[in-house]
């Protein structure tokens, strides 16, 4: 269920995000939009001089700013300038400022009886459990925690108090999903690493038996339909505040440092390791037991197959730093041509190579 | 449950699809199949020179073709040409005919008791919902809808009349499915977009709420385990008559056009606009905030990183014009002679200047 | 509910191996671990003299490892060496002797009174399905398989004796899961291939009914969230012993040949046959109707537009031999560098040019 909060005033708002008001502090603001969709009403934010012009243009009541963008906002000849809220980072204020007007849903506590909980779970009372959830033998919920429609925990799995897990959710037998983490719907956690070895006299590859566990740890966001698979021994580990978009695979023995992103459809190759804070783009992939270093930022659809030094930004498949990529890529499209200007380049030669042994051949 | 229609004629088949029959009006038609693949009492089709000899050689009792393709079939000797339909477009006629063969199944209307329906929910007497499936607060199901098991319809959501929804489709609040529209199995409609703004001070990823919808305009369809995610404010579309493949991610916000096509695993970022018409092939991906003109044919595992232009092909990642890709590409296989090349003028410049120098020398 | 086998002697490990021990033939080993992460009580392997180092220092109380390996073991002045199974091929004994440490789980066999089977269907007694697992009406479901909850097996189908289906997968109608099986979560079998006909009076596309099967054979598995296509006509066929990563994308009437690998988010497309044996690295993708050679090694992010012959490595989008693959890589990034030398000749050219110029007018 989802509360409808009323509107505020900007100095309710400006209360809430640590900013500034200019202008009229009992102005009511109803709800949040970009500069250009922005309503009579709505507070919007502004922290790029490409948007200099949506700014002038905005139809919003007021403006998150920079101080250093006040300026921007001057009335015209006596007239009084737009309202604002001044704060130090604009776009997380328009983050804190939406949910304002749009808060997570709360959801009543309580096991549906249409749900299945089986012996020995533990569920706290503050939890969610609706109907057809399943939790397994030994599993955990903690308070906060909601389970909807069709999630499935498996034995002794737990599942951190206040987290999120929409229809659909897979969390295979003993898992931890940390405290405060969102599934979104089809999200898989725990299912098998990939792991065989090839017997030969057999003629069959033989499974190589997936007994290690998956360990979300607390504020981690995983988007739809991606699947984090399990350890083959030990723990597949997706660190605190790691943000994970749709569809992206996650091999087993997988680490994968607090706060790193991973965009849409991005794949990562059993045992690799992702540093804290690194970025990568979408459809990105990492191949096993490779090392991706501290904030690295790798580019989309980037393929990397070696270790990629902390800090720094690369491209390409198989990857090279950025600016080398671009480089060479600027060089590549060039191509065609050089290879005409090649072709000239050996015809003058030969020219020059005919005259200068006539030359010779008259002065000996 | 599955209609099982019976053989029809050929003139039966004609008047359905529009078509002139050649040859016996009665022959009695069983099936539909390929050229190769058909048998007696099978209809198949011909709309390319390259199956020419497939035509030749094909069982089937009769071949659904255009009137210049007559000719191909005449009999020899005095024998009797095969049995033909002639259409404008075999291969929409036979999409036709093999629907009489094979129709959509009808399921029985009603509520199955083992199905929820939440308090407010209002699904019309002539949908269909199954065991297991869930439908939450006022949410909507129109008539002739179907939600197999385990499917979810969340809190005002709306799946409009005669959609399918296969099993384990979610599709969560405030959505809406448009008329006949088709989710296969793991379609997730409304996940949270992919929004954080970045909190230095408490270093962790603000999540920005995406309170926004997704609107699926009538008679799309959308492939297994796909995922089409809600807009941060405002709707993600997707237009009418547009067909997606299997596990393909459309970020929040993102707008696709009437009739586009995205193939498997394509990816596309936030707020891009796909024009109307437009086919993208497998696993492409388009960046955030990206526009595709109408009618853009791109090239499989394409990266877009740049506005397209209508009406045009492209390729590569990042890509480039068709033409201009494949000749890039073809000069790039050559860089290895190219670059001998290369090494043979300098040492033939070498060799020239040396030799130059000399001659000069001699004749100061 | 899984077994928990107590720890054996290095003698019982060898009768189940086929291995022969040396040293103390009862020292007990409770657990298998790698050569770094083992410690004292467990067995581990070495195949590879990459890792002489990780066999020297290893905690493991025995090693599995291959005849010519065991002088690595000898004692030091008169120490006794490290235990150890020898044995032909240590890989594949390790995945044995893991087996005997966590062996696949049992489950207790019969219908949960919360779980749905629909009038006709065949379920074994000694098969399992669990609370909300949902069984269509005349499907069969073999002795020893397993239904986790929230799992879909749809008419007609058939799933064969101890298949595993995990929670959230889907079988739709007519479809065949053969015998052992392995579907990780989310996995969907038999939705609707992706086939329209362009209609050009009714401006949409015409959807052409996907009327075939999916044939899993037996021992196949397949990770979580990928999705298999059914046929538009006929079967699409995954080949005995096949393994398939998670969210790999097979279009309609595809054929995989048996024990081909399919990396993590491989994509394939209608039609395209894959050999025997064939191994796809992650997010390759292979084109429609293509044929990829029976034991082809087909390196991650590769695009296959064309048949590829049997036996051979390749990379690239679109693909090249590996070899040439990797001369050309090597050489593409020179480029820039070889248009440099390039301007280089072409200037010194020209200087050739004007001295010989100057020359032969001087000459005359």
């Amino acid at each position: 269920m989802r509360d409808e909060p009323g509107p505020k005033t900007l100095a309710e708002l400006a209360a809430v995000i640590g900013g500034e008001v200019r202008g009229d502090a009992d102005l009511v603001i109803r709800g949040v939009n970009g500069l250009a969709e922005a309503r009579a009403g709505d507070i919007a934010f502004y922290n790029n001089a490409r948007y200099r012009e949506a700014l002038k243009a905005t139809l919003a009541s007021a403006v998150l700013l920079e101080p250093t963008s006040l300026p921007l906002l001057e009335g015209k000849e006596g007239k009084e300038g737009k309202a604002a809220i001044v704060v130090a980072d604009p776009y997380l204020a328009f983050a804190r400022v939406s949910t304002v007007f749009h808060p997570r849903p709360r959801f009543a506590p309580g096991i549906d009886p249409r749900a299945v909980v089986e012996a020995g779970a533990q569920v706290d009372p503050g939890a969610t459990v609706m109907a057809f959830a399943y939790v397994g033998r030994l599993a955990k919920v903690g308070a906060g925690a909601v389970l909807f429609p069709q999630v499935f925990v498996g034995e002794q799995s737990e599942v951190g108090p206040g987290a999120l897990l929409y229809p659909g959710v897979v969390v295979r037998e003993r898992c931890r999903v940390g405290e405060g983490a969102i599934l979104q719907p089809g999200v898989v956690i725990g299912g098998d690493g990939f792991g065989f070895a090839f017997d030969a006299a057999g003629m069959s590859h033989f499974k190589i038996p997936q007994a290690g566990t998956v360990e979300v740890e607390p504020d981690v966001e995983i988007g739809s339909n991606s699947a984090i698979d399990r350890a083959t021994l030990g723990a597949t580990r997706i660190g605190r505040g790691v943000k994970i978009d749709n569809i992206v695979q996650v091999g087993h023995n997988v680490q994968v440092g607090p706060l790193a992103i991973l965009c849409g459809q991005v794949g990562i190759a059993g045992s690799a390791v992702i540093g804290a804070g690194a970025v990568l783009g979408g459809q990105a992939g990492v191949a096993n037991h490779v090392k991706v270093g501290s904030r690295v930022r790798l580019a989309a659809q980037s393929g990397v197959m070696g270790d990629l030094d902390e800090g720094r930004e690369y491209m390409g498949s198989p990857t090279q730093e950025l600016r080398e990529f671009l480089r060479t890529h600027a060089a590549v499209k060039k191509v065609p041509e050089t290879n005409r200007r090649v072709r000239t380049l050996e015809r003058k030669v030969e020219e020059l190579e005919s005259k200068l042994a006539a030359l010779l051949s008259k002065t000996k």
